[in-house]
C-alpha cells in the first residue's frame, strides 16, 4: 500500500503508538477497493498524521465551522452546570426526585446563570434554540421542561396573545415566577386538534368564559408542568358564543386558546373547579411532570382569550382579521411551529451524543482478529462501519439542515413574510419527523453496537432513547407531519401546472421537474464512473429525480382513486406512497443544504473532510433506498413503456439479464458506499471530537476520550 | 361492494353496533384492490360475521392450534401469579426493590407453585421453555433470572459436569437453595470467548485449582445473580497445567468451566479472595442483579472442574475424549445452545405482547376521517396497517419457527445425534439473532404507533423494549451469531460441491441449488398472476433463490479476496454480504416452517386464516427486500450477462424502460402486500386474541380487550 511508508515515517523517532500499530495492521488486510493512488495518498497521509499530530487541529477547525456564532452561549451553559454538581442528573432516581431536580436545574439556569429564555426567543431565536439544545444536553428532561415553559407556554402568550398578555405575563414567564402549561392534547384527541372537545362558552352577563370538560375523552392529557409546577395553563377549547348560531342557538367558533389559572399563586393549591391528576411514570422524560386536567365550569375573564387572531367584544360579538374558521385555525397552529424547530434541532444534539459514545467505544473495543495476531477494533469490521459511519455522516447532514431551519425561522419572525412562513411550516414538519425518526432508530443501533457495556445505564443509551422517544410524537406525530409535507408538495405541483408561484425551498420543482420527468433515472442510466457518483450535481439529481417521479406518480394515482373513493379514501389508498414522497423530499433538502455547507467552508482541509462525509451521506441514502430508486414508478398507474427490442420475447426479456445489465452501476454505488464508510472510519475520532461535546454532556464512561475502561471499572467500584 | 348487503343483514334486527357502523363506513372508501368476487365474499362474510358472532370461536380454535401441548402448563403459571398480587411487578420501583421482588417471584414459583425447572429441563425441554416464556410474561426480569439460574447455572452443571456434580448440586439448584451464576463474560471479552484471560492453574501439591484474575480486563462482568443472590459461580477460565508446556513451562489447555463458591452458604458473606462489585443500574432487566467479580488466587478442589469434555488427574495430567483444544472448546460452547433456544422462544413472547397492545389500541383509537363523517380507527389507515400487520404476521411466523426449534432441541437432547446437534446449533444462532433484532425494532414501532399514550409507562412498551433490548446481545451478539450461520452455509456449500452430506434443515441446498442457480429470478421472471404470488411453492422458491444466489456470489467473492487479503481480511471485506446471506437463509427456514404449519392445521377455517397470514409474511418480506431480490448479484464479481438485444444501444437500454419493463410484477407484489395487510387488519382482533395472553400478561390499560380508555383514566386517578 502506497501509504504505509508515510505512516511509519510519521511515527518514527519515538516508540510506535498502539493506534499506529493498529493502523499499520489494518493496512495489511483492508486494502482499498478503488484504485486511486492520488486520493489514497492524501487521505492516508492525513490519517497517518492525525494519530501523531494534527488530529486535534482538524477537529478544532471543523468544530469552529460547525458551531458558528452560538458556540460561546452553549459553552456558558455547559460551564455553569459543570460547576454545579448538585444539579447533575444521577444514573438512577425516582420520578419525584427527577421532577424536583429538573425544576431546580431550570430555575438555576434562569436565576443563577442569568439566562432569560423568553427574551432570547423574542430577540434572537437562533440563540434561544442553541440554549435549549445545550440544556437538553445536560438532561433531555431539562430541555423539554425548558421547551414547555418557554416555547409552549411562553410562545402561546407571545404568538397568540396581544400586548395586554405580554405586559402581564412576559417577565413572570421569563424569570420562572410563573411556570405554566400548554393544554392542547386531550385523552381522545392528539393529532386531530380541530376535534378537541373542551369548551369555552362566553357568558355575556359576567363578561367571562366558562371552561368545561364535557366528557372523559376531553380531559386534557399529557400536559407538561401540570402535575406539579404549573400556575397557569393556555387551554385550547372550542369558543362557544350564545345566540350567534342559526336560529339563536349557540355558535361554535372553533378552537381558540385561553389563559386559565390552575393553581393559587401563593398557596399553590389547585383552584376550584379544576381537577388535576398525575399522568404518572413515563418511558422517559420523568423530569417533566405531565398531568391530566378536567375543568368543571371554570370561569375566566374575557381578557384571558389569546386574541391575536380572533376576539370577542363585551357584547359577545366575534371579530377577526381572518375570514374563516379554517384560516384562523391554521394561523393559530402556524404560530406553534417554533416547537418543532426546537425539537428537530435538539434531536440532532441527541444523535451527536449517541454517535460520539458509540464511535469512541468502537475505536476502543477490540474483539477477534486474524489468526495469531492481536485483536482489532470493532470499528474495523465492515459491519460496524456500515452501522455507524453513515449515522455519523447523517449527524453532520442534519446539523447543517437544522441550522438552516433555525435561520429560516429567525427570518420568518423578523419579516413575517408569508412565503417564508409556509416554507418554514413544511420544512419544520418534515425535518422534525425525518430527523427524530432517524435519531430514535439510531440510538438503538448505537446501544446494540456497544454490546453488553452499552446496556449499563451509566453509558447513556437507555436514557437517551427513552427520553428522546417521544420526540417522534409530540408537537405533531411524525406520520401526520410527513403527510403535511406531501400535501404541500402536491399543492406546489398543482400550482406549477397552473403557473403559480412556488415557495423557496421547492424551487427545484419549478426549475427542473419537467427535465426530471423526461429524463431516464440518473442512478441506473447515467453511470459514467466513480468520480461521477461523487459529483454533488449527480447526487442532487438522483435525489430530486426520485422525488419528482414519486410526486408525479402519486398525483396521478390520487386523481384516479378520487373518482371512486373520494378525496379521503384516495389519500388513504396512497398513504404509504405519500409518506415515501415526503421522506424523499426532505432528504433532497438535507442533501442540498449539506452540499451548500461544504461549498461555503472556507478552510480547504476542512472542506475536503466535509465533502467526504457528504458523499457518504448521499451515496448511502441512494444505496439504502435502491429499491425505490430502481422502481420510482413502482406504484404508478399502468403505463409501462414496452421495450422496443425486437429480438426478445416479452418473457425472456424479464429476469436475470435485466438485473445483471444495470448491475455495474449498482455494484459501484454499493462498493463506493463501503469504501466511503471505511474512509470516514479513518477520521471517525476527529469527526466526533468536532461535535465538541464536553464530558459533562457525554458522561458515559465508555464514551470518554481517554481511559474509558478505567473510568468504567472505577464507576462500578473497582 | 358485494359484501355490504351481507354485513348490514348480519346487523339487522338490533341496533347497529359501532363496530358494524365503522365497518360499513370503511367499505365506502376502502375498496379492494383486486377483483376476486369469490374470495372477497368469503373474507367479507367472515369479517362481518365475526363482529356479531363467531369471532371468539375463531380465536379459540386458532389459540388451541397455536398453544399445543404446553398450554395448561403456562396457564398454571399465569393463574399462580394472578392470585398473588404481592408478586406483581409495579410500574415504577427502585433497582433494589425490583431485585428483591424478582427473587421472591422466582422462589414462589419454585416453592409455592411447585415448579421444578431443572427437572423439567432434564425431562422435557419443551415444557421447560414454555414455563420460562410464561415467567417472562409475568416480568421479563423473572424470565431472565429464571434463565440464569436454570439454563445457565443449572445447565452448566447438567451439560458440562459429570455425575458427581449432578449428585451434589441438582436438587439445590432445582429448589433454589443454591442460587448460582454463570461467569463467562469479562470486561474485555464477550464475543471472543476463546480470548478470556481468567486463569485456573492446577496446584498438584494441594490438588486444587487456583482461580485468578490477571488484570482489570479479565474481571468477570455482567454476571447475573452475582451482585446479590448467588452462592456459586461456574467460572470460565484458561486451564493452566504446570510443567506440561514446551520445555517444562506451564501449558495453557484453553477454556474450561469450574465451580467456584462465591458466598458463604450460611452467612452469605463474600468469600475470601473474591471481590464482587455491583454492575449497577441497567437500561432494563433491573430485577436481575448483575455483578462483576475479581478473583485473587481463589483455591477450589480439583473436583470442581466440570469435567465432561476434559479432566485433570491427581498427578496433573490432562485427559479428554476430544483430540484438540478447538474441538473441546466447540463441545463446551455447544452445550450452551439451550440458552439461545430459550431467548428466541421468549423473544416471540415479548413480540406477541407488544403487537397485542398496539393492535388493540389501533382498533380503539379513532382520529380524523372523511369530511363531516365520524373519525375512523387508526388501524384503518394504510400506513398503520403497513406498520402493524406484517408484524402481526411475523409473530405467527416466529411462533411456529421457535416451536420447531424447541422440538429439534428436545430431539437433540434425546438422541445426541451429531447432525441434529449441528443443525440446532446453527438454527438457534440464526433464529435467536433474527427474531430478537426484529422484536427489538418492532417494540419501538409499536410504541410510536400508539402515540402519546404509548409513552405512559403503564402501557408497557418502555419496559418491554428496555428489558428485551439485551436479548440482541447476550448469549451471543447477533452480528456474531449471524456469521456463524453464514459460516455454516459456506461449509455446506463446499461440501455439496465435494459431494458430502448436508444437514437436515439445509436440504434445499442439495435438492435445488443447481436449479436455482441456473434459473432466472422467480420474482421478476416468473410472474404469472396474483394466484401465483400466493402459491407457497413460488414463495419458498423466491426465498431460496435469493439465498442460493447470495451464497454462490459470496463464496466466489471470498475466494477472490482470500488471495490478497487472507481469510480474515476476505471475510471482513464480505461481511455485510455474509450477514445478508444469513438473514436470507433464516427467513427461508421461517417461511418453510410456517407453510408446513399451515398445511398441517386440521381445521379448515383456521387453516385458511393462517394461510392469509402466511401469505402476508412471505410477500411483505419479498417486498421489503425488493432491492436484494432484484439485485441478488449486486456484489458478485463482474460477470454481467449482456443483453443480446440488437435494436438498442447499451446506453438507451439502461434506465427508465428497464424499470418499467418489470414493474408489473413488482407493482403486483406491492399491491398484494397492501391488500393482504388490509385483509389481515379485518381479523386483527381475532389474531391477537388467539395469542391467548391473559390481562395479567398484557397489563397495559390501552391493550385491554374492553373498556380500555376507562381503565386508563382510572389508572391515572379519575
Amino acid at each position: 500500500m502506497a501509504s504505509s511508508s508515510s505512516r511509519s515515517g510519521a511515527g518514527a523517532g519515538n516508540e510506535e503508538s498502539p493506534a499506529m500499530r493498529r493502523l499499520r495492521r489494518l493496512s495489511l488486510h483492508l486494502l482499498q477497493p478503488f484504485d486511486r493512488p492520488a486520493e489514497q495518498l492524501a487521505l492516508a497521509a492525513c490519517a497517518g498524521a492525525r494519530r501523531v499530530e494534527g488530529g486535534a487541529e482538524v477537529s478544532a477547525a471543523l468544530a469552529a465551522y460547525l458551531r458558528g456564532r452560538h458556540r460561546a452561549t452553549q459553552a456558558r451553559v455547559f460551564e455553569f452546570f459543570r460547576d454545579r454538581p448538585d444539579l447533575q442528573t444521577p444514573v438512577e432516581q425516582t420520578t419525584a426526585a427527577h421532577r424536583d431536580l429538573c425544576f431546580r436545574q431550570l430555575r438555576s439556569l434562569v436565576r443563577d446563570a442569568g439566562v432569560r429564555p423568553l427574551s432570547l426567543m423574542a430577540a434572537d431565536p437562533a440563540e434561544y434554540f442553541a440554549v435549549m439544545e445545550a440544556a437538553g444536553g445536560v438532561d433531555i428532561s431539562l430541555g423539554v421542561k425548558f421547551g414547555v415553559q418557554y416555547s409552549l407556554w411562553g410562545g402561546s402568550i407571545l404568538n397568540l396573545g396581544t400586548k395586554k398578555h405580554r405586559d402581564k405575563f412576559f417577565d413572570g414567564i421569563d424569570n420562572l415566577d410563573i411556570p405554566g402549561c400548554f393544554a392542547m392534547t386531550e385523552l381522545h384527541h392528539g393529532s386531530n386538534v380541530q376535534a378537541l372537545q373542551t369548551t369555552a362558552a362566553f357568558d355575556p352577563v359576567t363578561d367571562e368564559f366558562i371552561i368545561n370538560t364535557p366528557n372523559d375523552g376531553a380531559i386534557k392529557w399529557w400536559i407538561g408542568n401540570a402535575a406539579v409546577h404549573g400556575k397557569y395553563a393556555t387551554v385550547f377549547a372550542r369558543l362557544i358564543l350564545p345566540l350567534q348560531g342559526k336560529g339563536g342557538t349557540p355558535a361554535d367558533m372553533g378552537i381558540h386558546a385561553f389563559i386559565v389559572p390552575i393553581r393559587d399563586l401563593e398557596t399553590h393549591a389547585v383552584l376550584p373547579g379544576i381537577e388535576i391528576n398525575d399522568c404518572g411514570h413515563k418511558i422517559g422524560l420523568n423530569g417533566v411532570d405531565n398531568g391530566a386536567l378536567r375543568f368543571r365550569s371554570v370561569r375566566i375573564p374575557r381578557d384571558n382569550l389569546l386574541n391575536r387572531f380572533g376576539d370577542v367584544s363585551r357584547d359577545g360579538k366575534y371579530t377577526s382579521s381572518l375570514p374563516t374558521i379554517n384560516k384562523r385555525f391554521a394561523a393559530t397552529l402556524g404560530e406553534l411551529v417554533g416547537g418543532r424547530v426546537g425539537i428537530a434541532y435538539s434531536s440532532v444534539g441527541v444523535l451527536k451524543v449517541a454517535v460520539t459514545i458509540a464511535t469512541r467505544y468502537a475505536l476502543l473495543r477490540q474483539q477477534f482478529g486474524p489468526p495469531k495476531q492481536p485483536e482489532i477494533s470493532v470499528l474495523d469490521y465492515q459491519s460496524h462501519q456500515h452501522k455507524l459511519m453513515p449515522m455519523l455522516a447523517s449527524s453532520y447532514a442534519f446539523h447543517f439542515a437544522t441550522i438552516y431551519l433555525v435561520d429560516k425561522y429567525s427570518e420568518m419572525k423578523k419579516t413575517n413574510d408569508e412565503d417564508v412562513m409556509a416554507d418554514v411550516h413544511v420544512l419544520s414538519s418534515g425535518l422534525k419527523a425525518y430527523i427524530t425518526s432517524y435519531t430514535a432508530k439510531s440510538i438503538s443501533i448505537c446501544r446494540e453496537s456497544c454490546g453488553g457495556h452499552g446496556y449499563a445505564a451509566v453509558n447513556r443509551f437507555g436514557a437517551l432513547r427513552n427520553d428522546h422517544d417521544i420526540f417522534q410524537t409530540f408537537e405533531g406525530d411524525n406520520t401526520v407531519l410527513l403527510q403535511q409535507v406531501a400535501g404541500d408538495l402536491l399543492k406546489q405541483y398543482q400550482e406549477k401546472f397552473k403557473g403559480g408561484t412556488l415557495s423557496v425551498t421547492w424551487n427545484y420543482l419549478r426549475d427542473s421537474m419537467s427535465t426530471y420527468l423526461s429524463q431516464p433515472n440518473p442512478v441506473t442510466a447515467r453511470w459514467e464512473g466513480e468520480d461521477h457518483l461523487r459529483d454533488p450535481n449527480f447526487q442532487l439529481d438522483a435525489f430530486r429525480y426520485r422525488t419528482s417521479r414519486l410526486l408525479h406518480s402519486v398525483a396521478a394515482r390520487l386523481q384516479k382513486h378520487s373518482k371512486t373513493l373520494g378525496g379521503f379514501g384516495a389519500w388513504n389508498r396512497c398513504l404509504n406512497h405519500l409518506l415515501t414522497l415526503a421522506e424523499s423530499h426532505i432528504e433532497s433538502v438535507i442533501l442540498a443544504k449539506f452540499i451548500e455547507s461544504v461549498k461555503s467552508c472556507p478552510d480547504e482541509k476542512t472542506r475536503k473532510l466535509l465533502k467526504l462525509v457528504c458523499d457518504l451521506y448521499a451515496l448511502d441514502r441512494i444505496w439504502k433506498d435502491i429499491g425505490t430508486y430502481r422502481n420510482v414508478d413502482y406504484v404508478a398507474p399502468n403505463k409501462a413503456k414496452v421495450c422496443g427490442c425486437h429480438s426478445h420475447t416479452a418473457t425472456s426479456h424479464k429476469g436475470a439479464e435485466l438485473d445483471s445489465d444495470s448491475s455495474f452501476s449498482l455494484q459501484a454505488i454499493h462498493k463506493l458506499t463501503d469504501y466511503l464508510s471505511y474512509q470516514v472510519r479513518l477520521v471517525a475520532r476527529e469527526l466526533v471530537d468536532a461535535f465538541d461535546l464536553p464530558d459533562l454532556i457525554i458522561r458515559a464512561p465508555i464514551g470518554m476520550q481517554s481511559e474509558a475502561y478505567a473510568q468504567y471499572t472505577q464507576h462500578v467500584g473497582f
